[in-house]
């Protein structure tokens, strides 16, 4: 058996046999699956780190999270002390912001690399846990954060590194990617398709983060942070959830060939000539795509995630995007790495945000939308509403009318128009005599 | 402006506008548009890199080689002495095995980095390169040199480091799938399609690499080593290419709902309690996949790599697979990742071969087979036919006869059986009397 993937430099003067010492910060459905691989496949993260991994503690906030198969004598429910031990590794998989960034801080500042899986925290704030990192010149890597098992940290941060990307648009919540799919294929209304979500335990017992879109904002701010090599935070991010979604809107797509998922989208304007500087945007809410787009086709509660860069063309990543063994894996990964950048006295990239490039406002975005509209079926009727659009220079694409007299309904797909205009327009059209309700408005993407 | 991204290590105490130097060997489709972006990309790529990256020198075979844009006094026809001047990164784009290894191994012997896309020479010789490299404390980067601007190697050697790969099944050679797809599609013949093919720059004068499967078997050879840390070399890998494939088979493939599409297959075998070391195998031929699965949709010249693993579960990954922009990308990426590795006196990944499996024949593989048969419609010849199926242990999962009398056909799709006992029913098949004639034999995957 060779260790050719071994390289010790001549910094590091300590036996091959001396484990690196990890601790786990958090033992829930990720930190546990983390803890059994550890654990069960030490042989084979010995020889790809070339060095043993050991773990030494793992910090739980009440000793009843202790797990069978993990020798109890880990556990702890003092964090704080655990990260000031001698420690070269530290995963955090507790999530949310406190007492999280303080962990982290502390044990960067203790000298040891971080792992986590923390998109909250990176998402408000990132740039604290960078700079502490280069401070330490220790290493922060996070490939668990968006997506969970699929690799697309490291692609944007590394593989892409040498290109320019225009944009990345994901589907980045498993939970409301199982709702809006099981909403088109089972023809079932939110409410139900929530619940269903929560008793498979795709959806917590609480889903505001997941449906309100709380959550796919806080991958979107990363990923537009590594691709744009920008600082964009979750605050950044505009946001709408999925509660108000109907079957009615499901049925709007598809009348049009369309589906509806939760986007999360991330755009560098073009070039103009003799403009001040390119600007990012950075947004989630559910849009309408063509079923032929390869996002339409991502089911269930997988995600997926598609670039476009100038030299790469379009690229598109797919798997699972959650669960305990997927996230563990990207954990994992970025623990193998992590180590092995120690061992040579390296460290990864750091943050790359020299671009530093204006967030837009979502007005200023070009977008399309799909409108729903009650009217009174009389003649002149598609006059006024035409006259509206135009007034605020947006531009028409389709428009169906469905039914007569008192059901009289109007469907408009418009051309692409700053998303200001579109929804001034909606205002506008909401005050018309003519118009009796506007049932569905949606935003249309990916053609 | 910041840039947080740049940490040199105090082992460097040259300035930070000392340029790193960068030598070009090969200005084909791929090396010119390397050496444009390096050149119009620079100050994206200093600051990304934290340093700027100077072109020294490109080599070419003949000074006609030389491109518009680029100044003419960088080219040489020498690229011996090209790598042996004072060089910190070096790109081979040359592609085949000689002069590119002697290149790559002068380049890391005079203590440069390698930057190189040329699968055929790391699936033939992978071990000399990754040797000299790991002697000379350089690092050896080849994204490109599998699946284009698809982001494959990286994740596979890092950010699935943590997980157990079980196997790896690829769309890798654009050229075959866009022939097969325009014979799918357009329903015409394999010579038709690949002089198409040829007339879009897709297929080259000679397709004897594509074609005949050689090219996609020297990237399984790749994919294999790396998902299964264990050294697998172009030779270890059984190929079958497409130039026997007919309208006929395509049709065959419609009736089953399957597609044809040239694969790469790498897996590794189970694990057996008492059984000896688990073994890996990587073949490449054409087989029939069921149209819902992920890989069916490539279309095109496309490239789609989809990926099993124990906690991560299934991945893909899909792009543009050739090209001069998405190669380009690709080397670009790993020129920035070698760079900033260089900067902070370090290396990525090495090889890691320390599982050194035992690659199994095609024989002992366990696949499944589609045949066709031409028969002679009379009593007893579906016993006759199921008993040669018997004899050799295959069982059968459908039967279907087409047409009657001098046209009776039998259409057979077996279970999984060893490669061996399946290749030897056929031959058995044809030695039947009331067999007439076996008019199609393939694979059949992704079930």
């Amino acid at each position: 058996m060779t260790l050719t993937s071994v390289r010790p430099t001549p910094l590091l003067n300590i036996s091959p046999l001396t484990p690196l010492r990890v601790a786990l910060l958090g033992c829930g459905v990720v930190g546990s699956e983390v803890a059994r691989l550890i654990i069960e496949q030490a042989e084979d993260l010995r020889a790809r780190v070339g060095r043993p991994l050991e773990l030494v503690g793992i910090a739980v906030r009440r000793y009843d999270q202790r797990r069978p198969g993990i020798d109890p004598e880990l556990f702890t429910t003092d964090a704080e002390e655990l990260v000031s031990r001698d420690i070269d590794l530290v995963i955090e998989v507790i999530g949310g912001i406190e007492p999280a960034r303080s962990l982290i801080l502390a044990a960067l500042r203790h000298g040891a690399s971080v792992v986590t899986a923390n998109k909250a925290l990176l998402a408000v704030d990132g740039a604290t846990l960078f700079e502490a990192a280069e401070r330490a010149g220790a290493d922060l890597y996070f490939e668990a954060a968006v997506a969970g098992a699929i690799p697309i940290i490291r692609p944007l941060r590394e593989s892409l590194v040498g290109d320019e990307i225009t944009s990345v648009i994901g589907i980045v919540n498993g939970t409301t990617n199982y709702i809006l799919d099981r909403m088109d294929t089972a023809g079932i209304g939110f409410a139900e398709a929530l619940a269903e979500a929560q008793q498979l335990g795709y959806a917590e017992a609480d889903p505001t983060a997941d449906i309100e879109g709380f959550d796919a904002a806080a991958k979107a701010a990363i990923l537009a942070s590594l691709a744009f090599h920008t600082r964009v935070t979750g605050a950044d991010v505009y946001r709408e959830g999925i509660t108000g979604i109907t079957p009615a809107d499901i049925a709007s797509a598809r009348d049009i060939g369309h589906v509806i998922k939760l986007l999360a989208i991330c755009q560098l304007s073009p070039p103009i000539a003799g403009a001040a500087d390119r600007t990012v945007s950075a947004r989630v809410h559910p849009a309408m795509i063509p079923r032929s787009h390869p996002l339409a086709g991502v089911g269930d509660a997988y995600n997926s995630v598609f670039v476009e860069s100038m030299s790469a063309g379009r690229l598109m990543f797919y798997g699972p995007g959650a669960g305990g063994s997927p996230t563990a894996s990207a954990v994992l990964g970025d623990l193998v790495t992590v180590a092995r950048n120690r061992l040579r006295g390296a460290v990864g990239p750091g943050e790359s945000s020299y671009a530093a490039r204006p967030v837009s406002e979502i007005g200023s975005v070009m977008t399309r939308y799909h409108l729903s509209l009650q009217v009174a079926d009389k003649a002149g009727v598609l006059e006024t509403i035409a006259h509206a659009f135009a007034e605020h220079g947006v531009s028409i694409e389709t428009v169906r009318q469905n039914g007569r007299n008192a059901n009289a309904q109007l469907v408009i797909v418009t051309h692409h128009a700053r998303d200001a205009a579109l929804s001034a327009t909606v205002r506008a059209l909401r005050k018309l005599d003519v118009v009796r309700e506007v049932t569905g408005v949606m935003r249309v993407e990916g053609d």
